[in-house]
């Protein structure tokens, strides 16, 4: 019976941890895995493709994030049960970083920072959030906890989901079908969805010209991007064109299709652009290795798993 | 029976919109202030010294803003009631500014502006907001919905007044005898007090020294100051010589000394400080202008004002 880390950077960090929590446990670090027979649960970012399907004995894969995209990049992946990331210390640096760029777009604050450096002391208008209208693509536990303090500082909150949901205080939309409603009726757009074969390339030209054409009448001067879930969901290039031609007033991404961001990426230099490492809700190494020996006692207690991957829909 | 708009530079809007809202009322706007014994209720913002007690009918002064020190500039101020400016649409964006500014400094946006201006991809350790401790100085209504939304987001929230409140989630510290304690546990302290002779230039290198030292062992690199009250309230010379010596991370100052802020002041291109042009709470008109009218209402229907402020406190 040991315990395996691979595939993240911070692999090497996350078996000393283990080793301060659980001194009688055999934690191993790829690619020291010892005799692949005892390995039984897997903390995992990214593997190596093919390297769980070499566990004979596995049965549990934890996912380093809320996302599992990194793991149905292995088309070996054995078929035991996945676990998602789902914690409160997540949760919170999540809801931060959408509740912070919400606020600092429709508070104008990269225009604000522009005057100052010009040393010009000049009002702008700026909406109240009660002016602002929310739309959340992706309604699971990041989501719902974004959508309730977005609420309590006073943004209309919608969201749009696969399947419908039920959130109070959000106006819910769900599928393909109701999406034109969604993106009408939304100022700034937070996009928390999976990375899947569905929601690849989503976020491109058609979608972003379908958002609110807010800054015609309002006191903001456009729509507003978000994106805090996966690179792969967004196409760069829209995105800039959309930034060009004024559809689009500013966007604050943390996640990108190649990461770390290429230098020659026009991205890095837009003013209307907020580029950050990947790192909207970077978690704690100690919550994260926690929470997989917690998911290893509940496996080795027969207690059932929470958080579990539906590997028909990757999410 | 005639309302008077005087003193602010948005006076001629505030009379438009009183004129769209109460096209019966008898509304003007200072200096044609017409036969003055016809006045009976003034909006007031920094009014020319004097000039109030022109008006011998005068029975009310609403202040344009939540402090109402522009008033007491004036030492010939009437004895008539004062009412301060409390208003949803105030209280909403002053809590935006508030968690706007306290995040952008737990998540060293400051940094990660720079990193990207630099073309460079970087992780920086950043806090999740249980491990800040926001220190908030003046707990009226601003005071107190900042504190509740603060807290949602998961930081630790204290608070400090002159004398002590009761506040759901809230530790509070009261007078000058609790004032070191509160300052040694606040990583980002947050400035909303009113401006009285009592707090003139309270926020000096004495009270900036006596901040937690919070960047030695934690993940943020220092205790941070953000002043959306008064500009009287703070030294700036002292703000800037605690930057220097990294007493203090970053500062984000909405009110200054002199406002305009000088062309000349060193705040304006310090690389840890935010300056924005005290806007924090800049009201719609048209939310000033309702409460107004609705105030007078209140005077002529004998119902009891809300929100007077105590002459001798000054707030």
């Amino acid at each position: 019976m040991a315990l395996l880390v691979i595939g993240s950077d911070r692999a090497k960090a996350f078996g000393e941890t283990a080793a301060t929590f659980a001194p009688d446990r055999d934690v191993r670090v790829w690619p020291d895995v010892g005799a692949a027979e005892e390995i039984t649960a897997a903390l995992a970012w990214g593997p190596e493709p093919g390297e769980l399907a070499k566990l004979p004995n596995l049965q549990l894969i934890v996912s380093v994030g809320a996302g599992v995209d990194h793991l149905f990049r292995d088309d070996k992946l054995p078929a035991v049960p996945i676990v998602r990331y789902v914690d409160p210390d997540l949760t919170g640096r999540m809801t931060e970083y959408v509740v912070l760029h919400a606020l600092m777009h429709s508070r104008r604050m990269l225009e604000f920072r522009d005057l100052q450096a010009a040393g010009i002391w000049r009002y702008l208008p700026e909406p109240a959030a009660s002016e602002v209208r929310v739309g959340i693509m992706g309604l699971g536990v990041l989501g719902q906890d974004a959508a309730a303090v977005l609420s309590r500082i006073g943004y209309r909150v919608r969201g749009w989901s696969r399947s419908l949901k039920s959130i109070d205080g959000v106006i819910c939309f769900a599928g393909e079908k109701e999406l034109p409603d969604f993106l009408a009726e939304t100022d700034i757009l937070v996009v928390l969805l999976p990375l899947t074969p569905d929601t690849r390339g989503m976020i491109n030209a058609g979608l972003l010209g379908r958002l609110s054409k807010f800054g015609r009448s309002q006191r903001m001067p456009g729509p507003v991007l978000i994106n805090a879930g996966r690179g792969g969901l967004q196409v760069e290039a829209d995105i800039l064109a959309a930034l060009e031609d004024k559809s689009l007033y500013a966007a604050s991404l943390d996640v990108f299709e190649t990461e770390p961001l290429p230098k020659s990426s026009p991205l890095w230099q837009h003013p209307r652009v907020v580029v950050t490492p990947h790192n909207a809700a970077e978690s704690a190494n100690e919550s994260i290795v926690r929470y997989f020996l917690d998911r290893v006692a509940d496996i080795e207690a027969g207690r059932p798993l929470p958080n579990i991957v539906d590997p028909s829909r990757q999410y």
